[in-house]
């Protein structure tokens, strides 16, 4: 069996020791392995199956005789050394926003659209932990009974926008508790002017505003969700429209999601078993017995748990559902693991010769 | 100037205590003040424009010689009380869900349908929270623009469920940050089964579920909305559904409201300007300088907050906003107040001949 030489592109970050372990539990048959971060990390120790590994500089040296990169060090990083891994042959999958509207990277969710994974060049980018969440929770209805609408209202967890945020949001719950002023100086997000406290509050701002008035973070929900679904991030197909909340939880994001299906003949149950069947997905949803995903159950799993399905009583062939997973595992760490799991499996895990180029 | 004789039933809740505060805010000429609450809490001594009053025992007799009564101590104390008070002379505005339905109460909220309170027969309904603060936005885009269908998802506080409940909530929370177990014992609702910790967690249920799954808060959206813009908790005019979630925020509930108009040559600008001008609204704004409701800010305000205010690219007509109020104030005590204060601005809190028996 071929074995593969693996780097991990920001290590030392929430979702970079994520990737470390999933990829420790992962089918993926690792020969070697290179955790790589900025040189303010490099030195630091950080275990992969019980083995000490010294994290180094990413520099795109550090990607020679690599065969597979896995990226969650930021955009600007992705976009500089990716280019420069590829060159030197190694297969990416990048967890950040990077490349995923470049019409040469497929944008996957094995769940949803494994066989993207074929016409890749090199890169493979990973969606949003928003978006991903979904997608996997509507994908089964999608192929059954077809869909027309999405309209999503987002409950998003402070992990999202990082390690840093996490414990800036623990900071300020402790300083409310004790009656003191909270500091906020990362959230809603480090690249925009003002910060507000999230704790004990509700933030509608995930990322920076786009011109329209959506934020960044919506309009990925939107053109992802296309781009995944129907192969084309314009797609008028599906109409879809999100907004986007942070709220003070610590990991793991909700989602109610209401969604209007081709088939309107669909009844509850039917949304149901097909979600119950579909890949990646628990059922959770038995609401006489106070059954439904809660975030402090998700905590640790690759799964999405979906529940409260319902129909929308007044609009056939629509309904609400509730949905529920991890954002550093499913929403990040473990969909680029799975992914560069299903490259292997299918032996795509090799650069062919019309490779990305920056 | 006729003055009153005012009674607070549950005087000492959450919802009371801020009743005694509006009330002393607010236009009503007040001769006497009473305050009423269960056995256990008679004696307590609370403070109404600087006088210190002794909370007495709510019996019927307490209603004699009482002009007006605003209660919030729950639903069955509500339908064994009011009624006596009523047989007495006295005008109710309840803010329990007893008589929410019940068509010989009109269910009112002053901005939308204050043309209500002439009907009534004794006893005004005060709408639940999460709903108040979904029409006083819409009222005036209802108005101008027409609706047709209304989808919200909820994002509710700790205290709609009570101060024990908020108590709980602030608790566990510690217990979380020191790494102890949470203790659950009231949340998500007093009225079910089993008991799960909010705080860092979603909880998709707020009251008890209905054998449709929806659960009675979502239920009570839906129908209480179609009773106060349309006069018939059954009208099919405008299509209502709700998904209602309980968040880690102690004051004040965020809503996600998705709503297409009638008129669907309405802008974005039009929205906005409508509900600039429309009564109890204020317009929060200008996300390129991240203006938007936050419950921190509005806690302890009147007003109801709009911001994100922005159409669904995809389907001409309809709009996506952010609604955020204080659910203790204009979810309850000062809509219940300001009911008052409009029933004695319009000569109409007298009982009628035709008064509403139990």
């Amino acid at each position: 069996m071929k074995e593969y030489n693996v780097a991990i592109l920001g290590a030392t970050g929430a979702v970079g020791t994520r990737m470390i372990d999933q990829l420790a539990k992962s089918t993926v048959p690792v020969k070697s392995l290179k955790l790589l971060a900025s040189a303010k990390s490099a030195g630091k120790k950080l275990s992969f199956k019980g083995q000490e590994i010294t994290v180094e500089e990413a520099v795109p040296e550090a990607f020679d005789d690599v065969d597979l990169v896995l990226a969650s060090a930021g955009g600007a990083v992705s976009k500089k050394l990716l280019p420069e891994a590829v060159k030197r042959g190694a297969v990416c999958v990048d967890n950040t926003s990077a490349f995923r509207m470049n019409p040469d990277v497929p944008l996957v969710v094995p769940e949803v659209n494994e066989d993207a994974l074929k016409d890749h060049k090199g890169i493979i980018a990973n969606p949003n932990c928003s978006t991903i969440q979904m997608v996997v929770a509507l994908a089964p209805v999608f192929r059954k009974y077809g869909l027309k609408q999405i309209i999503v209202s987002t409950y998003q967890a402070a992990s999202g926008a990082g390690q840093s945020a996490l414990n800036e949001f623990y900071k300020q719950t402790q300083q409310f508790l004790d009656g003191k002023n909270m500091d906020a100086n990362i959230l809603p997000t480090a690249g925009d002017k003002k910060h507000y406290p999230l704790a004990f509050n509700l933030l509608p701002q995930i990322d920076v505003f786009e011109d329209d008035g959506y934020s960044h973070e919506e309009w990925k929900m939107i053109h992802e969700t296309k781009k995944i679904m129907l192969n084309d991030m314009d797609a008028k197909d599906i109409k879809v429209t999100a907004t986007c909340v942070r709220v003070p939880v610590p990991i793991a994001h909700g989602e109610s999601v209401y969604f209007e299906v081709e088939d309107s003949s669909a009844t509850k149950e039917d949304i149901q078993k097909c979600i119950a069947d579909g890949d990646g997905v628990t059922l959770q949803d038995n609401p006489s017995n106070q059954v439904y995903p809660q975030p402090i159950n998700a905590v640790g799993n690759r799964e999405t748990y979906v529940g409260r399905v319902r129909p929308d009583n007044e609009n056939p062939g629509a309904f609400n559902m509730w949905v529920v997973a991890d954002n550093l595992l499913k929403g990040a760490a473990w969909n680029t693991v799975e992914n560069a799991e299903r490259l292997v499996e299918h032996d795509l895990a090799r650069v062919p010769k019309d490779y990305f180029k920056a």
